[in-house]
């Protein structure tokens, strides 16, 4: 099990620094958990300082199987990663990438996007496929509707986010060493998202998610999500928001009281050439960085700022050359990770505003 | 310039081990020259004992353009590998990549298969081209038929050969620190081969190159070449065979009194999923890894067979994870490097007969 301890608060906001502790390591929060590899080995993680990472259910099911990972000692053993694992449930893939989905009280039919074969997620099985891969926190089966979806079929969704969560508590073995965490789901609509707060929060998990954000719904309706559900979940649980985001909503979350966050952008960006840096983001493509001999951030103390120039970068990218998505995620990733523990640090001095107004005009 | 010592020598065989001198370090030879990038930094390269990299003329030329690269300080700085560096002429990419190449004594007029813009490259420029890229070691520009050429094409192809690589040696300054190497061509007849290392040796280089072969012709044609070849070749000067090869081919050239190689096999492979063993090729692919917990090879001392699994290997690239392309490159140019060190030993004991009866059946 894991447990969560308080130990700095922001005294201008809800921010709060926490010490999460897991079968595999204490976590140190406002977290970012990195998602997927994309080219960095669990060591290159670590140095840049990720704590936790995040593996998907869907894709891990269908290869290489969740059977096959647990015959071989589980997910941190498979991934040589010793650090506390966060996987998903598997439903977000499901709705976003398999086919023929059909969706009942039971759970989600579908066709897998790699070879069409047939596949049934219920509560329970999302619970034990997440069980077998052996992650620290798991997440609950839910169902999260497009932001764009009517207030009724948000309404529903809710409700039937709930009724699965019950059925992923039951399914989850009370003397388990994972942390199983709820989501509230419930749209824009603040009677839905405070309904299900509480609801989510009556059954009791061992940290709280908030789902459907991020998915371009802008900042002012994210805070104003937040606004409406935060203050319905427990203080002393870690909440986390799934899915987020640029360093400006990121600030914006903290304010807020959300302490876990999970995000595809550093590694994403980097891949297409958008670097963040101290001065604000980069697209690294510009032909402006030709012949720049500089690091990509003066500031910066990654493997690529210390070793290799912005033109290098350029040319590698330009090239398609493998190492150029590489060397840019790593910088991105640690970039996004320094982010973070200036975060934990200006909370603990109380000085978080200063952060946010620094990042405000970043977009 | 460049110095070469002879410190060992195979009493069965010509083989020998000798000690290249370039401006950024010294070289053990028999040795393999790790070519371009695919996914590695500089520092893994060396950790797997990488000696010189080469690197691609007319890529670089094409992109970000050779001045570029001179006025950010030339190519180590540039790719941030502070060892030797070796450059091919150019010669090869443009027959083999770019578009409506048109051939005449001046030299090969073509267009780039980035953009379509039209070049001109002939023995001067390809010369001062690599200047401007600052490699340690580098080609004159020459003629490589097909193998299956008419032997009146391989020998205007040989003839034209020696009269670029007359024009090269003019143009390269004296007092360069940049060892210019010749080439023998002359496709699979004895008296061309003969005669173009006879004028080649004659025009005086700092070290002789043996192209044209590697392109499909053979094992047996190849050691047919290289006996009718090397013993026209200075015994104190560096010999390199251009583009070649896979375990047994190397082996058979050492026999010969080859000191230089570079290969896209051990990476081209990795990529493909074709790993080196101890126990020979394996493919990682196969089915029968997918629950395999044990290393790519129990006997390597590399990285990747360190951390992971064949499973989880298998895995990686299965899915098309970048991670997969880097670590199997990692243990293949370990491997290769490796393979180029018990060479060297080999030959020093006196036992180089030993290795090739190893490697005989690994095709």
């Amino acid at each position: 099990m894991s447990s969560f301890e308080i130990i700095a608060r922001d005294p201008h906001s809800a921010g709060r620094v926490g010490r999460l502790t897991t079968p595999h390591g204490v976590i140190e929060t406002p977290v970012g958990t990195q998602g997927t590899v994309k080219g960095l080995t669990p060591a290159e993680l670590r140095e840049c300082g990720v704590q936790m990472i995040l593996a998907n259910t869907y894709h891990l099911y269908l290869r290489p199987g969740h059977q096959v990972i647990d015959s071989l000692g589980g997910l941190h053993r498979f991934m040589n990663w010793s650090g506390p694992i966060l996987t998903d449930s598997g439903g977000y893939q499901v709705f976003s990438l398999a086919r023929l989905r059909t969706l009942s009280e039971e759970g989600v039919t579908f066709q897998s996007h790699l070879d069409g074969s047939r596949h049934h997620l219920t509560p329970e099985s999302a619970t034990s496929i997440q069980e077998a891969l052996g992650a620290d926190i798991i997440m609950v089966l839910d169902e999260c509707p497009a932001y764009t979806s009517s207030p009724e079929e948000q309404q529903l969704a809710m409700e039937r986010t709930v009724r699965w969560a019950a059925r992923c508590r039951q399914a989850h073995p009370s003397d388990s060493r994972q942390a199983l965490f709820g989501i509230v789901q419930g749209g824009t609509r603040q009677d839905l998202r405070e309904r299900c707060a509480r609801e989510i929060v009556k059954l009791g998990f061992a940290g709280y998610a908030i789902g459907g954000l991020g998915l371009g719904e802008g900042p002012q309706q994210m805070a104003q999500v937040l606004d409406w559900t935060v203050p319905h979940l427990p203080v002393d649980f870690p909440r986390y928001l799934m899915g987020v985001g640029p360093p400006r909503d990121l600030v914006a979350a903290v304010l807020r009281g959300i302490d876990l966050f999970d995000c595809v952008l550093p590694t994403r960006n980097a891949r297409n050439g958008c670097l963040f840096t101290s001065a604000g983001k980069i697209n690294i493509r510009n032909q402006r960085y030709r012949e720049d001999s500089g690091p990509l951030d003066p500031l910066c103390t990654c493997a690529t700022c210390s070793g290799y120039s912005r033109a290098y970068l350029r040319h590698l990218l330009m090239a398609k050359e493998i190492l150029a998505h590489r060397l840019l995620t790593l910088h991105n990733v640690h970039f996004f990770m320094e982010f973070m523990r200036k975060i934990r640090e200006k909370i603990a001095a109380g000085r978080l505003a200063e952060l946010a107004a620094q990042v405000a005009a970043w977009a």
